[in-house]
């Protein structure tokens, strides 16, 4: 057996993850990945068993990213639950500004039914992964005695398929009018004080709608 | 042009849904379609202009249904908004005990990656129009001051989610034992009495778990 090349096994995950954008997940083959880059079939698959291991490999690095971001700030121990969400939504805020007119694209490819499978995916993990972390603020709120939940881990799923739940008609929540209905539901769901717990403040809605 | 048959549009989404849920949406093909029915192409794409037209149609067909369940009661002047939600929950969680060895299929099946399309479509059609129904009894509670909530739609929207949080990892709510998170989280987003609104009884519970 020879040696694994991390670097070509990054250079296939991110020619593959251009093509699945782009053309779309049922779209791309191997050989439109293999062609990309520049290898032989035999090189792919040292690398990958199949074009989903390339799809698990680029969602699983999608959800390690995403929670490398928030893991900073939720083991901060000098804020406290509600500074620390509010944080969490703002450095998120600010992420999603710096990339905008990128996310515009993505968003408008990952709708497209020929990337049903990849967007299911990315969610599904995605969300498991910043449920955990959310489930650390919600527990450091109980004990803090500014939320009211009992059943900690499940709350935290339920509130991100609530951040979600417009996800799959608009562009993103910082487009969407129903952002304070979201706000709402999240402060009622931890019981959390009214008003708390923003999703979105107007630097960010005036920055999201500003030209370029 | 010849004039359309419902029979045969009908007989040709009967035949497309049973493949789609056995072989999988994606390793269905037209051809498949009409040899079990035992058409011609032509007479096929007299009623449909692909297979994915197929699928919508099968998709609206079952939101029509499941709404066609719902909107009886929900009209029910006699009944109030809170009795009213339980009886929706009772007449849904005792169709799905009549059908739950087929439920239990279809939803193993329902969660291939080969019918992630199937299952995303069905989820988004019947979430929406579910989420209308939801509405009405939403707007009746407020009216009658056993919910607060001042975002309807979009809290109904939010709702289905909610109720929907955990479809994506077990067979069914009914198999959920975080069905007390869903449940006080329905009433916390709604601003209802605690415990007034149940997802599931014990009744229901033994009888999903009892042999059949």
């Amino acid at each position: 057996m020879t040696r694994k090349n991390p670097e070509r096994r990054q250079e296939l995950m991110v020619a593959a993850q251009q093509l699945f954008y782009t053309k779309g997940y049922e779209n791309t083959s191997v050989n439109d990945i293999i062609k990309t880059v520049g290898v032989s079939k035999g090189a792919f698959y040292h690398h990958f068993d199949s074009k989903t291991a390339v799809l698990e490999a680029i969602v699983t690095q999608i959800a390690e990213q995403v929670v490398a971001n928030l893991q900073a700030i939720i083991a901060d121990e000098t804020l406290s639950a509600i500074p620390k969400w509010q944080k969490v939504i703002q450095i998120s805020n600010n992420w999603k500004i710096e990339r905008k007119a990128e996310l515009i694209e993505a968003n408008r490819l990952m709708m497209m039914d020929e990337n049903v499978l990849l967007r299911h995916k990315i969610q599904l993990e995605t969300r498991k992964v910043v449920a955990a972390e959310m489930g650390k603020i919600i527990s450091q709120g109980v004990d803090e005695a500014v939320f009211a939940v009992e059943h900690v881990e499940e709350t935290a799923v339920i509130l991100m398929a609530v951040i979600s739940s417009f996800n799959d008609v608009i562009v993103d929540l910082l487009l969407n009018p129903d952002q304070y209905a979201v706000q709402t539901a999240v402060e009622r769901l931890l019981g959390a004080p009214t008003g708390s717990m923003p999703i979105i403040d107007d630097d960010t809605l005036i920055a999201w709608f500003d030209s370029p």
